[in-house]
């Protein structure tokens, strides 16, 4: 039933393929090329192509904006990776590792000009309000990483600031994927609202569902070790919520196992944490949460002016994300 | 007689202290307010106030145009000195050394985001030109800045690739900054290109004079160390033009002299670089070339459609920046 996005995920990355062998083949733009060569699901570019043809954009526009919403995620990436230290990405050297930090820093920036080069092809009428659209987001995911870096040296970190940090350094740039295409197609105002929602809500809810699996999914399905999270000390739903619904007791107990390494054998830890998190129904809480902003999501888009045909390929997106790993 | 680019860099002084204070004060943006409270000369966009007012264009899109341009160049300035590893600029820490690498990474993104946000606001009228220009340039100068990297790491830099090198990194933000004024004063194509050529050619004439005078300058006059260059071997016109020119013997001399350290004293190895220099008529040569391409500028300004009164700030702008420092 996804064939729809699927094609259009294969239709964008064809004029991928294309933008990066027209690239010049030198040192800055060396990494720029690996890096988009390197794969990747293209569900935000392939999401203003699905908004832009529902409400009928012209596709010229809609290929041009989805290249840029593409090279500046893979231009967040770049410069993530460094900040994180990270030395894989998609299984393969990240680019810092492959070549060396300035080359990612410098290809980086290169990539953010290039996402405006392309965004600025998308026509006259359309500019000022895509090129502002644009600008709003891409500050917000800068702030949403610098958020997520803030948190590392924190302890007190509230649920509502950890959705908030999510949905700047996820959420939002789906939000802004969908609303492009639905500007190059002259959408209303309301239905850019609730199509930017939808994308939204879908991005935090999806990054909730995120944190479960990685602690309760099934490890054949979620595809990586199960329990990563809480092995990397890192601040997820889970433990945030853990440790809100905890008696000071159990508190204590949480933050020492999982943020201190009191116990030292990595399954030990994983297992003793999983079971305090069930103990105070994280897991449930959890599903029920994500499930929640799910529906959020599918009600924007019952409050569109989309008929039903033009409705199902953001209901078909909605449930790929909800049901890809059970 | 520079008091016409003194008014415009004060005026631009207060548009970007009332900018910088409109910031939010959070660690996103503090790195921001810092690099920008720094000081620095505001030439570029004093460069965009004094085309656009030659050419009659609106004061209020010049001065968010001028603050894109000052913003665009502090960015890449925080992402030069991290590669640079510099400690100082202006004679205070750098934004990597107050903060950390990650802060001056993430903070810049979202200065190159800043930029264009003001670059948005310049009207719709001239907003797709203005967006072009920025976009080539821009990427112009991070070519520049990859090129400077490159070059470290090789022994065989042509004069003309070290010339390519300065137009990129340094000399066609001054142009940018002149023709954006123009666009933005709805100058004729020809004027665009001839203001385009005075900024550029200025900004070569510039940096070979800025090497000339960190050998041959009078220490006075410099501001800074004599000789800075020769100790940290850094690739200059000088020593590119000197390898070029030296027979086989002095080539050898020179580059075991200036990249090896073979003298191991500075006062030493400076004093006897400068020997070769001058035996070289390197000293002359330079100035020569420098003074070539501050000629080639003035003709370009000679070029445009502007009368007498409304040339003269150009030239004063040309005067300013090649007597600065005798």
């Amino acid at each position: 039933m996804t064939q729809h996005l699927d094609a259009l995920q294969n239709k964008f990355e064809a004029a991928l393929l294309n933008y990066a062998g027209s690239l010049p083949d030198n040192s800055l733009h060396q990494p720029i090329r690996y890096i988009l060569a390197l794969g990747g699901k293209r569900i935000r570019p392939a999401l203003v192509l699905l908004s832009g043809k529902a409400f009928g954009a012209a596709e010229g526009q809609l290929i041009r904006t989805a290249l840029a919403v593409e090279i500046f995620h893979n231009f967040s990436l770049v410069h993530d990776d460094i900040m994180d230290k990270a030395p894989l990405r998609r299984g393969k050297a990240t680019v810092h590792e492959k070549w060396d930090s300035n080359a990612a820093i410098l290809s980086g920036d290169a990539m953010l000009i290039e996402a405006y080069k392309q965004l600025s092809l998308c026509g006259h009428d359309h500019l000022k309000a895509i090129l502002d659209l644009f600008n709003t987001t891409s500050l917000q995911v800068c702030e949403g990483q610098q958020l997520d870096m803030d948190f590392e040296s924190r302890t007190n970190v509230s649920v509502s600031e950890y959705i908030e940090m999510i949905r700047l350094k996820t959420a939002v740039l789906l939000g802004c994927s969908l609303k492009m295409g639905a500007l190059l197609g002259n959408a209303s105002e309301d239905d850019c609202k609730h199509i930017y929602n939808f994308g939204k809500l879908c991005g935090i809810a999806f990054q909730i569902q995120d944190d479960y699996l990685d602690a309760f999914g099934n490890p054949q399905d979620f595809g990586k070790q199960v329990g990563g999270d809480i092995l990397s000390n890192k601040k997820t739903y889970l433990i945030i919520k853990a440790l809100e619904l905890a008696s000071a007791d159990v508190q204590a107990e949480l933050e020492s196992i999982y943020f201190q390494n009191t116990i030292s054998d990595g399954d030990k830890k994983v297992s003793r944490v999983l079971k305090l998190f069930r103990e105070l129904k994280i897991d449930e809480i959890t599903k029920d949460e994500s499930l929640r902003y799910f529906q959020l999501a599918k009600a924007e888009i019952d409050n569109t002016s989309l008929n039903d045909s033009q409705k199902e390929g953001f209901l078909e997106f909605l449930e790929m994300l909800q049901g890809r790993r059970k």
